[in-house]
């Protein structure tokens, strides 16, 4: 068994990311330059957002954190979102989610400007994912897509089950793996809610996608031997014993798992640290498309 | 066995829109217009869109016809889709495909107005139509979803199996099939020329979607009892006997297949005739948004 190693993986990848954005400076370019808006004072929202800040600062980049009130109004984080669509000095930017639930989250992303959609959340760039154009990946299928080629894990021709179909994760990695590619050309299977006898369609699954969110759902008994396992689940479950008084749970049941995978990732430190990872490479994307 | 009577169903959808646009003309209201654009003298292409023209026409649509020579250059023909955004008097209109060799078909689909674009070919409808936002859908995966809704077939928790990933048929379908609502809900597997083993594939399928292009690709033996055939396949084949010299033939070995099948698409017959209907719903439905 290998261990998808998101934690060290994304640290590559961050390295990498610095040594451009250095050379960038080197010679006299602007570097990339990454905006968060986050409203109101959410715990949870604030850590992701100050992790994200933090992490531009770790690559060189630029970043702006815009920290808005609990109580703004629809039409001013609007004016907000057309200011950074304006600002050239910004070249992409993430609203942190869930919204103030006073505010129309769709309304807000349909607003940002698709080259600067950073998150990938915009219609054109789920469209332009899908039909092979350029365009910006979601973070977590981003990050899942670079650990199966950082790691050549051979997917041609394979069997995955994609189990969840939400726009963020379950759809679009189901849309990436079944694409022509290297590291791609999976036969796919999107399994939901409403999927029939699981278990024995995970049992012929090659690669497995589990993004469900339902702690130690998948068990030993319902993994081929030698299959691929990628948890994308992270559950907080409470745990007196550990400082925060949670621990986060992924949907593998992995010491059980581990033991038949031929590779799997491990929650924490698998796909997770991959996203923030991916967000750093999607606003140097952004700033190499703006200058070219 | 109940054949999935595309003829006849997109007969009573011709009908059901021509009697709106009767309402709508009684009301004073504007009817729909859709404009065809087409560059150069092709045989087929200029059938295909003689046919939609006569289409409209039957419905009580206005609709327009561009013909430009074949040697129309990309400036040319972008000003003319640029003239096409502009125009308030066009709801929708479509850009026949394929264009002449020297034209840049994907910078062209990119120029049409999303709004006005009712072949659903643009990367916003699709990420539109895959985020579960109002949107065009592509006529043929609309067509098809027509059928299943009209001869209340039950996929919830079926098993479909998708046999292609072409921007156009493949992929749209397996998202729309798979996507939560009636007629949909579907565990959808995508299948492709790497996929191994196709024949198991299918003989597990539920409901298969055949868009391949290989006459009679599809026989009895890969077939479950019960299932659900719909083919896309539309292949010319020599055929001396017939006044045209070709007949066309589906991906589905009918006669076989239809025994074993619960529901089966013809071909001719089947999707072929929706896709017309389906974009002419899509015209209505631009009009309707346009007014709204």
């Amino acid at each position: 068994m290998i261990l998808l190693d998101g934690k060290k993986t994304s640290q590559e990848l961050k390295e990498e990311i610095a040594a451009e954005v250095t050379a960038m400076r080197q010679q006299g370019q602007k570097v990339p330059h990454l905006a968060a808006v986050i409203v109101g004072n959410d715990g949870a929202s604030l850590t992701y957002v100050s992790s994200k800040v933090r992490s531009c600062e770790q690559v060189g980049f630029e970043s702006t954190l815009v920290r808005l009130p609990e109580d703004t109004t629809q039409e001013d984080l609007l004016k907000e979102v057309a200011a950074l669509n304006a600002n050239e000095a910004i070249d992409g930017y993430i609203v942190q989610l869930p919204l103030p639930a006073h505010l129309d989250e769709e309304e807000v992303l349909l607003a940002i400007d698709p080259k600067k959609d950073v998150d990938g959340f915009h219609p054109t760039n789920f469209g332009r994912m899908a039909l092979e154009l350029e365009s910006f990946i979601p973070a977590t299928p981003f990050g899942i897509m670079q650990l199966l080629e950082r790691y050549k894990v051979d997917t041609s021709g394979k069997h995955a089950v994609v189990i969840g179909r939400s726009h963020i994760v379950g759809r679009p990695i189901s849309i990436l793996l079944s694409q022509k590619g290297d590291f791609a050309n999976a036969t796919v299977t999107v399994a939901h809610s409403r999927t029939k006898d699981l278990k024995a369609l995970l049992n012929q699954a090659d690669i497995i996608v589990s993004a469900l969110g339902v702690p130690n759902f998948v068990k030993a008994d319902m993994v081929k031997p030698g299959a691929v396992v990628i948890d994308v689940g992270i559950t907080r479950v409470e745990d007196a014993s550990r400082p925060k008084g949670y621990r986060i749970v992924g949907d593998v049941d992995f010491e059980q798992v581990a033991e038949k995978a031929s590779y799997i990732t491990p929650v924490p430190g698998g796909v997770g640290p991959m996203t923030i990872a991916m967000l750093l490479k999607n606003t140097l994307l952004a700033r190499r498309r703006a200058q070219s």
